[in-house]
């Protein structure tokens, strides 16, 4: 048995998320199908660094598996990219320990959401970015980011939805830059709970449009309570952009 | 009855081409339903400059239709773009004379074609390019180019399945932009033939990747015969991009 780690990258439009869910075409179920092919029929359980929703991209998503075929590893990613379907695309494969562990050794993770401010409708991007045509005050979004940054309880910004118990985290990066007509937020930490970034792109939308004041932030955290928060971003503009390992 | 004038955009990926097709889901037949349910049932013909193929994205095709509603000319755009799908938009309605027709007033038009050369696979961009991860020599494209500049029988670079008797069109300017991993040709002209964009960017393929010299485009020119011509780019790289008036 080798342990492989996968870089993979996938268009989340026509997924149901993540994770296998019985009769859904979702990214786990439609790659261990194409594992299990490769695998004459033997299921092959794949790990993740953490699930996305329904409808949220990633750019670089890590996952591994184990597998006793021999094939050479520059192989595995061209015989992965053939079976699987065009909105899935594997971009590295490489043998690891069988310590190693996508979602264990992950010591932190990039998120980007991105926003179409433009006043016309596009249908390009309908997939790809939320669409927001309203003018936004982006210093005052900056300045409630400050108050996001560092280790915090961020259980205002998680779904009720959750079974995890420690809900402090370390949000080490926020940026907010702006191109053209679109605003694309980037969050770097150590690690997001769940639709935290929804939530926090939701709830910076509000300081944005004047709903609320920067300095809300600190009231909002203290709350530890999910209903003071803004409402949760929708899916389409969330990337899972990168997991960072150490070394 | 008052005819206006109407530029939309279109993401091409789930429409079975422009022109109604029974059973289909054509932009024509999903444009001419908004507008039947907004006059209570009547049928409204819509006119466009051209048809497009299944999978070709529209940026700016322009169509024209009559209505006796009185709804203000600003309120149209917003109407329309209320009941149509996500992957169509209005970008703009105006009003014009009743002898305005989107097609026969057409001077010419421009329209795009995208490929991307990254090694690769890109989920993202899987319905807005072509991918063609290999190498292109851009210096002899470009000379091939020359060869297509100026008005030419294109009878070898047009589908077979035409009925246009007169295939004599003028290509005022053909440009090979690359920007990242993105090259984009532009063609703009009179007027193209049937397919006639995605048989010129299949043969300046095979005229990049070495299978061609630049000058056969004479040769095939003279043919006056679509089996001389390249093979048939897909769809999806295709982009209407613009339709140009007089005026």
């Amino acid at each position: 048995m080798q342990r492989y780690k996968c870089i993979i990258s996938y268009d989340g439009t026509n997924f149901s998320g993540y994770q296998v869910q019985p009769n859904k075409r979702t990214i786990q179920s439609v790659i261990e199908a194409v594992l299990e092919k490769m695998h004459k029929g033997r299921h092959v359980r794949i790990s993740g660094s953490g699930r996305t929703d329904a409808g949220v991209h990633a750019k670089a998503q890590v996952i591994h598996f184990e597998s006793p075929l021999a094939i050479p590893t520059e192989r595995w990613e061209t015989a992965l990219n053939t079976m699987l379907p065009e909105d899935i695309a594997v971009l590295s494969v490489e043998k690891v320990s069988d310590t190693f562990h996508s979602r264990f050794d992950a010591s932190g993770k990039e998120y980007r959401y991105v926003l179409s401010l433009s006043k016309k409708r596009d249908p390009f991007s309908r997939n790809y970015t939320y669409h927001y045509p309203y003018s936004l005050d982006i210093a005052a979004i900056e300045e409630a980011c400050k108050y996001l940054l560092g280790t915090h309880d961020f259980s205002s910004f998680c779904s009720a939805r959750t079974d995890v118990e420690d809900k402090v985290r370390t949000i080490e990066t926020i940026d907010v830059s702006c191109s053209g007509e679109q605003l694309t937020f980037r969050f770097i930490g150590n690690g997001f709970l769940y639709n935290m970034v929804r939530i926090l792109v939701g709830t910076l939308i509000e300081v944005g449009s004047g709903k609320r004041v920067p300095e809300e932030i600190q009231e909002i955290l203290k709350k530890k309570d999910r209903q003071f928060a803004g409402k949760t971003a929708p899916a389409q503009g969330l990337y899972l952009w990168n997991v960072l390992y150490d070394s």
